[in-house]
This record gives C-alpha cells, sequence and structure tokens, in this order.
C-alpha cells in the first residue's frame, strides 16, 4: 500500500481493484501493476500532442509523481527509481494524467523543460519508422523527425 | 523467426538485435519482445493524434499487421491472436509504424474504419483523469471526452 510521504498512518493514494464495471466506469483509481510491480506510461507532448516516451512506473515512482508534479519513472535495466532530467535537466513537468479503461495504463502529458525526451538527443523516441523495401525483403528503418536537439556526450557527462 | 506468409524459406521480416549503437542509430529493424514474446503497441488517431488504445502485439501479430495494413494484436487475458476490429468491425488501417529508440515499443498511427477503439463505446480507451480531490485524499478520476460513439451492447453481442 502506498500512502502519502512516509507517513505510514495517512491515506493510501490508491484504492482497491473492483469490478470490471468499477474499474472501467467508477470515479476509484485503481491502477493495476503487472507482476514485477509495475505500470506502463506513455508520454506525450501536452501542447502539440506528439509520442515522446514509453517507460514504467512502480507504485512509488507514481506516488513521487503526483506528489512533485515531475515525471518519477522506475527503470527496469538499471532497477531503480529514475526522475526523468536527473541527469540531463530535462524534467518532465505533468499538465494532466489519463489511466485507460482497465487502468493498467497511464497516459501523461507533459510539459517539456529541456529540448528533447530522448537519450539519444531527439524530442521523441520515435524517430524511425518501420518500412519494407521491396517485397520478400526484411523490414527495415527510414529516420523521420530525427533532428538532434541537443548533445547528448555533453548532456549525459 | 518470423518470415513472410507461411513459406519456411522466404526471408525473416526482422533482422537479429546488435549493438546498443546498431540497435539506435541504425536501419535494421529488430523488435525486442519480452520474455512472453510481446512488444508494447501505443496506438494513436493518424489524422488527430489522439492516443487511443495501447495494446500487445507478438511476432504472429506484428508480422500480419505488416502484411495485412491493418492492425493484430495478441491478447493477453484470451491468449490468443486478436484482429482489432474482428467483432466490432472496428478496424484500425495503419498508417505508419514507428519504433523508439531501443526497439521495445512499437508506436501505431492509424485512421479508425468505426467510430471509437474503445470496448466502452468511447473513441479512445483514455476518457478519464486522475485527479486529487483534497490534500490527503485517495486519487479518483474525472471523466473527460468520455462520450460514447456507439453502443457496446450492440456492437458486442
Amino acid at each position: 500500500m502506498v500512502t502519502q510521504g512516509n507517513d505510514p498512518n495517512a491515506a493510501p493514494l490508491f484504492s482497491p481493484r473492483g469490478s470490471a464495471q468499477e474499474i472501467e466506469e467508477g470515479r476509484a483509481f485503481v491502477p493495476k501493476f503487472d507482476a514485477a510491480g509495475l505500470i506502463t506510461c506513455v508520454v506525450s507532448d501536452a501542447k502539440t500532442a506528439e509520442l515522446l516516451m514509453v517507460a514504467h512506473m512502480n507504485a512509488q515512482a507514481l506516488a513521487q509523481t503526483v506528489e512533485t508534479g515531475e515525471a518519477w519513472f522506475y527503470s527496469r535495466s538499471r532497477e531503480k527509481l529514475w526522475k526523468k532530467g536527473e541527469t540531463s535537466g530535462h524534467v518532465l513537468r505533468i499538465a494532466e494524467i489519463r489511466v485507460d479503461c482497465d487502468q493498467d495504463v497511464l497516459w501523461l502529458k507533459v510539459e517539456q523543460a529541456g529540448a528533447g525526451a530522448c537519450h539519444t538527443g531527439r524530442r521523441s523516441c520515435f524517430y524511425r519508422a518501420v518500412v519494407r523495401d521491396a517485397p520478400g525483403a526484411p523490414l527495415t528503418l527510414e529516420f523521420r523527425d530525427d533532428e538532434r536537439v541537443f548533445d547528448p556526450a555533453k548532456v549525459y557527462k
């Protein structure tokens, strides 16, 4: 149970999951974390609607995001809580959080404090399209919207 | 290895994963499926950029999506391949497929053949925002953009 701050007597932030009807049509926030304790988060730019990145939160990251108004995630590769922008300064300020019908995905609409959300230096992580060069050939990638807006070598020293 | 159609001698659709540099900056499509053989797919409206839904594909669903130009997914709850719209008729025509930097998320830009993508009858699955009614209170949900564009009782008979 995740409570507010570190006070064990504080009210819990999330509610227990009920019936499908309650989950889909109710007003209780009952996020579904997977077997690893994570929920998928889709992040888009609140102004342009551009899809920026997809990451994961555990309950603690979600609680800290709500408390601070800036996006925290859980890194599966580094196995630790992680504030987006802690190294780069490119924090994501939360404009709105939406949840999907079965409450197992969060959608964060954010304002970017920095130039780009992707660690490769692009505005978005989705800078390549999947294309088929010829029938029978393996699928390949084509770079689109791939301009670098910052130099990752300078930002991640 | 997923090949085109059912011909075992056909060329594979996907390439094997290489170094981080190759994955992030290369032109080879090397989708990373998780331990369950799935990759997360974010689906948005190609015209309005509205986030519609998030679902998962296995290699076969991805191959059939590429072959047919319409979105196929893998249902984790029903444990089967699933064509979006097979019951409702609300198929999703693929306008573009993007992949993220580490190639473990796909972004589908689609044109909807039907009124809505959500099984609850809404255009999008993300029809509720997470809000805090009062400091110290559990988070709750507020309905936004939640107009029903079709009657699920009639569509899913």
